[in-house]
């Protein structure tokens, strides 16, 4: 069924930090949400483009050859194929766009890897 | 080049309404803003569904069998297929994502319709 989603009330659904949550799914992709603190890992994801928009916060995004500050309103696409490292010194709170094969931990496996991430 | 997109600066580059301009690629997959004010058209997308995230504003998303009033920071996503008719009371700035064969009026063709939206 269409319904609308408030991307507020789902956060607060969300207790842990790099835990994304499915919010929408559409044409192959995911709508997830997540709540950013603290240093991720380096990783990379082969065959998947994955997109990063704050809506509450901020947060760092490490490239290998540079780094973005990234504000709420502000959005990057990290091409295929690219290493990156999100840090959060404070919150921040995050929508990604992704194709539904995208690993939060791309091409690494921790402890930090969540293979089926759930819907919120 | 990875590099950080801001929406309300890109926003404010968009002068008239009904007009969504492409802000990224990724999988296949478009990222849009556009500035609705008024009543759109109905028409459907056959082969794609169609997310709608609302950066400013609000609008109405009337759909056959209901209508959504959609407000900042709430998106809806509309399944391939359904009718749908955007209506803003007042200006509403929105972010869409969907593949990048859609077409702003789907099904039909009429003044509004944009085959190529150019990039901002």
């Amino acid at each position: 069924m269409t319904q609308k989603i408030n991307l507020s009330e789902k956060l607060k659904k969300i207790e842990n930090y790099w835990d994304p949550r499915i919010v929408g799914q559409l044409n192959g992709q995911h709508v997830k949400l997540a709540r950013f603190k603290g240093t991720f890992d380096w990783h990379k994801h082969d065959q998947e483009d994955e997109m990063f928009l704050v809506l509450e916060g901020s947060f760092k995004l490490e490239l290998q050859e540079k780094s973005l500050h990234l504000e709420a309103g502000e959005m990057v696409i990290v091409p295929r194929g690219a290493f990156h490292r999100p840090r959060a010194e404070q919150e921040a709170c995050v929508l990604l766009f992704e194709p539904v094969s995208t690993r939060n931990t791309g091409d690494m496996r921790n402890e930090r890897t969540i293979d089926n991430p759930e819907d919120i």
